[in-house]
């Protein structure tokens, strides 16, 4: 809104010193980062002791290991804190009318409440537990129930596949190499190098896929010939939903250990900038081979927001944490990166580049599947990690807490750098 | 040298899949960053045991905190094996034939020696005390003495300085405003935006400086004018001399807690990897208004390895640390950081970004300083510190170890952001 200020000042002619920071994405980035550190680390000691002080502390599991008791009274929902250092840079600084920074806010708000909700009603579960006198448990009726939690997800799936399906400012820029230019709707033609090449502007179900000359993936070639148009679409919107459910629910697992999640969302946020400021440069996209995307500038300045919240919430949120992120913070994260993913047309990378939450989410699949497997075989339930997610493997065989958290971090960072690196290779 | 090779392979007529990530400036950073990562990761294990075995533990000095009686026995000089992996991606992946590129390989392997020397010495001494049966007591006589440290750190800032000023490959470019241009030296024209503009291309004792028109400032205006000339190079390699010996103490004493130096010079790195790109880059410095530094491109790949070689030694270096880097690595990565500085011209943002560098060294300064002051006037020395460096302050706080090391991390990733936003600001 500030930046609408600015604008707004401008245009009837009123300037002031450090308003051309103003103009530039790159300051306004910057600006994003440092006002959601300031926030998360200002604000988040404030927080924390109002959140203290309702008791909101998250019981945390008995599971038997090291320091687990000290985490009893450390307040969860610290999420709130870093979706607020999103939402406040980005409303005060990006340009709202873009449809990218206005699906990001929304998800942002919408994982955000659904996470709120299931962090109150497990609180609430607890509480009622003790004033009972009984001793609390962690079961089926604390929390949402799983299909709210899923229907969140669907629900924000198909806001985001729509989108992009279907708003005027999503549209992603391909080459058009046929002969007859005069007919083709959407088309821009721009010099490069001296010579002259076209591109149509259309909003296209397709996506970015490592080593494949053209980079480029249409999911319409999932389909039969006969089935492809309005087929595409609902295709489309299921594996977005599909995306968003996987990395939200990634993120959910990962979010076990002191700044774990939190480390990993400001990496891959990291990453997530790279690709949206090269696919939102035409140059470079040109040189890196990939599709050229519109508009991206302005998301980079929610980007900024979000890998400045989580590393302000790490203030707070390292080893020993004075706070968890809870459901609030981490199926919101994990949602956020999810929807960043989709709109920089990345989603096939995700694997790679946010493979720590792919890891811990096949670690809980691969313990669960194994012990029901081996219980119907043997009669005894067997297991092949000393506990799942992988994260309580680690701790179980010994190593510290804050040294898996670190070592996590480091996967993350290789993950990322690896994904980059597959776009070069051709 | 792979990169020689390649080339070579191409100039016989040799190709194969793949070849061409060694075209481009961008993949071979990315390929130094993830081959730096496992060269710490996978031989640093190796080298943790063989220094265990060589019994190089250092010993932790008595300070009455908290865990410290814990890292007894834990092995220094780890910092050989982050030379390592700066020293082979560099010399692998980057065009060896390039000032910029040998200055630094020089700076890395100077500078190791001459920590290693010091880190030797020590634990020799160390040793004798061990086996004589006398107490170990830190004393003037262990490591180096202090001047022959300061003379390495001096040595260095010479070559850094003579070769900025006198070398071929390490000239700047500075617009040319004049009217007649056809009698000017090494000038060069380009267009932008259709515009012809007028560059000259020189050796010159000149830094970019923040918050100013032009962002620009010439050295020789310190002097009078009839000094300027070779009174000009005489007091810039001084600059030089003495930036690389406070940027090296630096980060000698922030290395006191695990993982704390090694993460503070993986950001910083990061930053000096902006800076080069920008500089190095026409457009961009164009747009931020910064002086144009050719052959910046292949000084990337250095950045690239020290970045990578800094994250993967904290996979062993992480709290609880399984080894320790010593004055084979900090000095080495302080002096590391002075030489990019003053090679991409940013070396008055030095403390700005190399914030925590700085107020580490003033803490021990001001409590030196005011120990002795007020001995002097009240006959009893009073601190102003709980100890110092500043991170020992904290921990007497009763901070945890891990705790102070992330926040000391979230301030450089501050201060990084902050000196990239004063190039902005105009």
């Amino acid at each position: 809104m500030l930046y609408h200020l600015i604008d707004w000042l401008k245009t009837v002619g009123i300037k002031f010193p450090g308003s051309a920071l103003f103009q530039f994405i790159t300051s306004r980035v910057l600006l994003a980062v440092i006002l959601s550190l300031i926030i998360t680390t200002v604000f988040g000691k404030k927080l924390i002791q109002y959140l203290r002080k309702k008791q909101v502390g998250e019981s945390v599991r008995d599971l038997g290991l090291q320091g687990e008791q000290q985490k009893k009274g450390t307040p969860t929902m610290g999420g709130l804190i870093i979706i607020l250092a999103i939402l406040v840079p980005t409303l005060l600084l990006a340009d709202l009318q873009k449809a990218y920074v206005r699906v990001m806010i929304f998800s942002t708000i919408w994982l955000g409440v659904v996470g709120f909700i299931d962090d109150y009603l497990k609180l609430r579960a607890k509480k009622i537990a003790q004033q009972q006198g009984v001793a609390y448990k962690k079961g089926d009726k604390d929390g949402l129930a799983g299909w709210f939690k899923i229907l969140g997800q669907v629900g924000l799936g198909l806001v985001i596949g729509l989108t992009v399906l279907f708003n005027d400012n999503t549209k992603v820029w391909r080459e058009y190499l046929g002969d007859d230019v005069s007919n083709v709707k959407n088309m821009k033609t721009i010099k490069f190098q001296g010579v002259e090449r076209h591109f149509v502007e259309a909003n296209e179900p397709i996506t970015t896929i490592p080593f494949v000359k053209g980079h480029e993936f249409n999911y319409s070639k999932l389909l039969p010939a006969s089935l492809r148009g309005p087929f595409t679409n609902i295709l489309y919107v299921l594996i977005v939903i599909l995306i968003v459910t996987a990395v939200s629910n990634g993120a959910n697992l990962t979010d076990g250990l002191d700044g774990l999640a939190t480390g990993v969302s400001a990496i891959i946020g990291l990453c997530l900038g790279v690709f949206a400021y090269a696919s939102g440069n035409l140059i470079l996209a040109d040189y890196l081979n990939i599709m050229y995307i519109p508009n991206l500038g302005e998301l980079s300045i929610f980007i900024g927001a979000m890998v400045g919240a989580c590393v302000g919430f790490l203030w707070y949120n390292a080893y020993p944490a004075q706070v968890f992120m809870g459901d609030t913070g981490s199926l919101m994260l994990g949602g956020v990166i999810a929807a960043l993913s989709i709109i920089v047309r990345k989603e096939l990378l995700v694997p790679i580049f946010c493979g720590v939450f792919l890891v811990e989410s096949l670690s809980v699949m691969i313990q669960v599947s194994y012990f029901k497997y081996t219980k119907k075989k043997y009669g005894e339930g067997r297991r092949v990690f000393l506990m799942s997610p992988l994260h309580h493997h680690y701790q179980k065989l010994g190593y510290h807490e804050s040294k898996i958290v670190t070592r996590f971090w480091i996967v993350t960072l290789f993950c990322v750098v690896f994904s980059i690196v597959t776009l070069k290779v051709r």
